[in-house]
């Protein structure tokens, strides 16, 4: 039986949650096959099955999990037999340590750049949810955050300065083939690609390079579905 | 024939340098005897038979060997029955990630905070080279950073975020025994320890913790050298 992911929905069905990207990537990356059940903004209901408000989730035969660094975990323990994730607990400790570094780091700088475009995609319904708890956040308007992009990309830029560092040396993060510290990232960017037209690096950043080798991974998994940007 | 480290000295025989702290833990991971040389901040001479202007430099037997990373590599091909740094290529291939994120967004804002201070513990000798060129590279003076630094500090602080996160699963970056991503940062907490009275991180952090945990690996290789710091 077919792993069920719930993931997050917009607009037009697209499907751009950075997080459910990491386990789209780690379900593909061990080969099991999944159904996606989409999921609002706003629709906790869905989901409150598991215990918690926030997809990724994923249901298979019994088990239910959230979180996509659980998740990770969760299918090298339940499938041995299939292409490790992690190989050792410490490839798994290091990868934790990516996973923190992009969600601490990363995201932060990106969500600042990209929200209006992401509150422009999703659902109508959750638009109202969306405006009042992101503009609470960030302490302003969506408008003035778009308006101020370009200013601030250079930091969110150099944020990726150790990922430039390493693909100087190697194709992948991971090293000569990719891993789930590549999917990681990869879920940034796939996010970023799919709510808005902004061009986050140049075409010659060994970023944007690397981020075309993803894009080719799993028979074109993440170039295959709609996007916005380039 | 025990290996030779050349490494960093200030006045009064202090051994600072991040770079040399990443080398010796690498040594004592492997369970490698190590003699050192000191080598001043402005004497490239020293180490001019490696070809290149910085330490670490190692020599083993005919092997010369420079630059902390490229040393780490070195140690497990040349040392393969010894214990690894990196038992893996996606190992090593991680590892290199959390070392250009220490080069690169960690001891950036760490030297900005106690730049004085080296500048305080380094041999006579070496001032005006020290002073003319960090002038000239920060675009300001050692004392105006000095006097800056409490300002700069939570910036710092958040750049070991990921750290503090990873540390709250697990004892060590990684994982449950230290590795080589633990010398990495390690280098940098006690070379700000060595030079600097300055609290980096209060008693309750986790990284404190941390570096307390480290202090005492290899029989307390890193405590047991004078400190200026807590």
């Amino acid at each position: 039986m077919a792993i069920t992911l719930y993931e997050l929905v917009g607009r037009d069905d697209l499907r751009f949650s950075p997080y459910c990207w990491r386990t789209r990537f780690a379900l593909a990356h061990k080969g099991l096959d999944f159904d996606t059940v989409p999921v609002r903004f706003a629709d906790k209901q869905a989901i409150a099955f598991s215990g918690q408000e926030r997809v990724p989730v994923i249901c298979d035969g019994d088990r239910t999990v959230a979180d996509s660094w659980s998740i990770a975990c969760y299918l090298d323990e339940a499938y041995p037999d299939l292409p490790p994730l992690f190989a050792s607990a410490r490839e798994r400790a290091m990868a934790r340590f990516v996973n923190t570094w992009s969600d601490l780091q990363v995201n932060p700088r990106f969500i600042l750049l990209v929200v209006r475009d992401v509150y422009d995609n999703i659902d109508e319904r959750d638009r109202e949810y969306f405006l009042e708890s992101r503009e609470k956040r960030f302490g302003t308007t969506l408008d003035a955050l778009h308006a101020a992009r370009d200013e601030r990309l250079p930091e969110a830029r150099a944020a990726l300065d150790p990922v430039r560092a390493v693909l100087a040396d190697q194709p992948y993060i991971s090293g000569d083939e990719p891993g789930y510290a590549d999917y990681i990232l990869m879920g940034t960017c796939q996010w970023i690609r799919i709510v808005s037209p902004y061009r986050i690096v140049e075409p010659d950043d060994p970023v944007h390079e690397w981020r075309e080798r993803m894009l080719g991974l799993f028979d074109g998994m993440a170039a295959e579905v709609a996007a916005l940007g380039p």
